[in-house]
């Protein structure tokens, strides 16, 4: 039997994947399970959205062109106006998801044995996609004790050598939901520039910004036009993951030209998603609305009630809908598996994402956890009374 | 300006794309152009599909699993049996066309240096996955004299280094139309058990086989059931090249394992493209059939005519809708573009792809194309006579 890559095998699974026959078997036993660990929405898709899907009226369902139909992209560089990005339909090519977007990314700034310096918690996949490129990421941490604030420049300073060849943030952030100030993204913006790096910037939840502070985009930063690559998607804003489409928006020509390449690889991106991506970028205004108050009031809610219970901490975060809490458990890995196969209350359990999983660097996160309120607020009423007694009864507490 | 990756740049940009903007112009110009370059089929996608899509009832547009709905791996492991290919739904993994199968073949077999042996000409996009995975691909010729039947076995073996880990075929050819008889299937079988490679094997024209020959997939070959990856798209047989939606299949274990971290860094394959698919599996006989039909009347048509032409010559496709046909031209490269730049007749002409896109081996190939027969027989009648009165008219000729 031949052997298979060395990549493949270092990749690291997900700590939550390895949970999920846990969860199923607490269903099979009949536990009602909470879920606090996926970054699926539960909000319904725009109506706009899945009327659009109801009346497409094609006879051969054929190939797109492979950077999008250009209607899509005229009208996604009309949306980012509105947030004072100033991107026009060339700066930008359709991707298959945000998470192609990271991948042609890498693949067209990026040689294997690049170093990228990202700040952790991060975004687990962004690992996954690193390996596959034979990226080397350098972390720096960011600690809840500081909110999940950018780390002190020099940190990132002291990680430069000259295999460095960018940044990579998420703003606002998964896991934490930490947005950048704009005197944070000018240190981003002065490192960038001083060292001539790429800034790789994920702003796929630039929709869920709560604070009043304003959102900056590594588009607003001055200086850097050709260094900037923004990872986008539709899945998180639109409640349509299933879509399958994202865009790398860069005004870097020579990046553009590489992306394209591996975009006609891959022949094209999702024909039917792109059609509901154009339509859902005239949902209402009301819809964007409410599901913003919506995720506001949860979030109110869920931080309320988590540092209501004894031990455990979070910062309250200013976006997205995800937050990374300590809890007073010696192991939260352990913790999240034993939720699923020793615990319930009155018929339910929690499901956790361990912490463990968004550190590159081993030991990190041991006891956090990043909750997502993607649940109606009943449920995680219920959620947080079910993880309060869990915590209660768990023999590995540390308080 | 920081600098962009050496893979982006070395990646080669195909020469159809090349023609792409003069194209372009001629169609700005008011020429009509017959797109003789392509391989979207120009049939209707089967109205079961186009049905199942306007009647999708989701309220919200979410995440599938990672490896592809059950109900669809399980279909399509029904279909697979039909064609005596013995795999279970656990085998299959659902990607993100054809395109991602390969990718993610390559990604979870394969390191950066390892070789893969492929018989040339070959579908282009398997260099830019070999690229993106930092795999060296070695070349064995088969040349338009043979028919592109399988070169010799003794100069795959003049080919094997300690880095070659697998070999890749695609059975019906893309480009040449080429169908693996019993005898070659099994002499690759023996060279890949003689060495422990993966056997890579592209399946995705296995409905069109006009010459009553069997298919030998490689799943039929006895002995290598771990050495062997197949990689297979709705795009083709049902004309849905759009959905992007496509599988791996492989009894090897650990290869799916692998495989699976990458389905599970990219979330999940298209949504709706899935729910098509499904759907296209129940697709009547009689359409496939009508299919079938259509294209063995086509390439009967295209071939007969092609020969008739003074200085070319085509062998006879067995399988697949394409052909690789000699021109007398010094330079095929040039032929296409002054096609589109230079040449009209009737206010026609034709654009073709050049062969030397299918072939790493640079100089190989320059006096052949590719010809796709996706045009219905009036079209392809007037395309050959326009081929015609441009090769009389051609300054760069060899007759």
């Amino acid at each position: 039997m031949p052997h298979t890559s060395h990549r493949g095998q270092f990749m690291p699974e997900s700590p939550i994947r390895k949970l999920v026959p846990l969860a199923d078997k607490a269903k099979a036993r009949g536990v009602k399970v909470y879920h606090l660990n996926i970054g699926q929405p539960d909000l319904k898709t725009p109506q706009v959205a899945l009327d659009t899907l109801r009346n497409i009226d094609l006879k051969i369902l054929e190939y797109s062109p492979s950077d999008g139909f250009k209607s899509l992209r005229s009208k996604l560089a009309g949306y980012y106006n509105k947030f004072n990005i100033e991107a026009t339909e060339e700066d930008i090519i359709i991707t298959t998801g945000g998470s192609e977007a990271v991948n042609f990314a890498f693949m067209s700034c990026l040689d294997s044995g690049d170093e990228i310096i990202v700040p952790e918690p991060a975004y687990a996949n962004y690992t996954a996609f690193a390996i596959a490129a034979g990226v080397v990421v350098r972390p720096v941490v960011a600690t809840i004790e500081d909110g999940f604030a950018l780390p002190p420049i020099e940190k990132f300073e002291e990680l430069i050598t000259p295999k460095t060849k960018g940044i990579l943030i998420c703003n606002p952030n998964n896991p934490t939901g930490y947005l950048y100030t704009r005197a944070e993204m000018n240190k981003i913006r002065d490192l960038v520039k001083k060292y001539d790096l790429f800034l790789f910037s994920d702003e796929v939840y630039r929709e869920f910004c709560y604070t009043g502070g304003p959102y900056i985009s590594a588009f607003h930063l001055d200086g850097i036009d050709e260094n900037v690559i923004l990872v986008d998607s539709f899945s998180k804003r639109y409640s349509e993951c299933g879509i399958r489409v994202g865009a790398l928006v860069t005004k870097n020509k020579e990046v553009r030209k590489n992306v394209m390449k591996f975009c006609q690889a891959r022949l094209s991106p999702p024909l039917i998603g792109q059609i509901i991506a154009e339509a859902s970028i005239d949902t209402p205004a009301e819809y964007m609305l409410e599901m913003y108050n919506e995720y506001l009031e949860r979030r109110k809610f869920l931080i309320d009630g988590l540092n209501r219970i004894p031990g455990v901490y979070s910062p309250i975060p200013m976006g997205a809908f995800y937050t990374v809490a300590r809890l007073p458990v010696n192991d939260a890995d352990q913790f999240c598996a034993w939720l699923l196969s020793d615990f319930e209350y009155e018929g339910s359990t929690v499901m956790l994402a361990p912490a463990s999983g968004f550190y590159t660097i081993e030991g990190m996160g041991k006891n956090e956890v990043r909750i997502a309120y993607v649940l109606e607020k009943e449920d995680l009423k219920k959620a947080l009374i079910v993880l309060e007694k869990a915590l209660q009864a768990y023999p590995g507490k540390t308080i």
